[in-house]
């Protein structure tokens, strides 16, 4: 009965991409310690960007250097 | 000083039906606990039902099994 | 399938007040929102009372001033 | 490596409010633990005010009891 | 730079096995999402079972039911 | 009425500067929110450097690295 917080900022991650977080995290669960399928939550927390900060700065702004470090080139 | 998250589908909960859970979980805190209602918070997630895995599947395909099957009988 | 994560101090909650805890939530959450026992997950945390803060001082401190109250009347 | 997680009601916190916490918090983790801010997760979430309780009712009605209160003076 | 609490009965999980979860887990958001396993954070918190709630009973009384059950056959 | 959960790795962080977080946190939610410390939770995790996974290895064997390059130098 694991219960499995994903957090990941909210830059359009796909229904699809969704489905394979919660089957790969679920057969992990499964192989490494035998947990049930039938009662293991997998919940996926999506964040905007301005609200998750690493670095002292916030996402967008990070997106934003990378993006014009890229054009530089 | 209790700290409660409770985190639901988001399946059309009613501010109504908030509140009750609310007034539940605090009247349960200070009955079994002896906690102050004055410093216990409730927090209610609602999460899209894409986000949410159970038994390897996200609860959007489950409520489209559950609702088939009730269309078979 | 709802989870309920409910955070309180390491304060002595003995294990039928946790099971009182446990029966409430769940029930809360069935009466309420029809949600099934089965898959109600509800987890509770202690946490030590140095590790918790509120109004800018510990509850360690927070309990001690209150004590001193008491033997003061 | 800290993980911190600031939980707001959602009342129109702006950016530049959004980043002054996650500098502030990220300073504070660096200055008392000397936790390295390249590794140092800051993450808000802003709650509806109907889904956060305290003293038994939901933060929409604490407002409406504090704007009338303000109204009567 | 996502952030994944994984919470498991406190039921002897290895070091091992925790390496295994935190390696597989960080694989798969790199596979599924790109992520940087550098910026991946892995949390598994261990609680115990008096202290986990399922079907409105705690984790230790279902094992010795479970145990129970594979005595009789 | 904020909620701050601050998670570390448990390698022996003080009273004194659990207090210093706890005022440092309340205070600058103060400042930049106009927060009432009266209801400010401020929740410290301390997580074993087993369970804290980052960049696919845990911080246990983190730290014995850092430790070995100290003394090749």
């Amino acid at each position: 009965m694991p219960y499995v917080n994903i957090r990941v900022t909210e830059e359009g991650v796909t229904t699809e991409q969704k489905l394979q977080l919660i089957e790969g995290v679920t057969d992990l669960l499964s192989d490494v310690l035998g947990k049930d399928p039938a009662t293991t939550f997998v919940i996926i927390d999506e964040v905007p960007t301005d609200n998750w900060g690493l670095d002292r700065e916030n996402i967008t702004r990070r997106r934003q250097r990378e993006a014009a470090k890229k054009t530089e080139r």
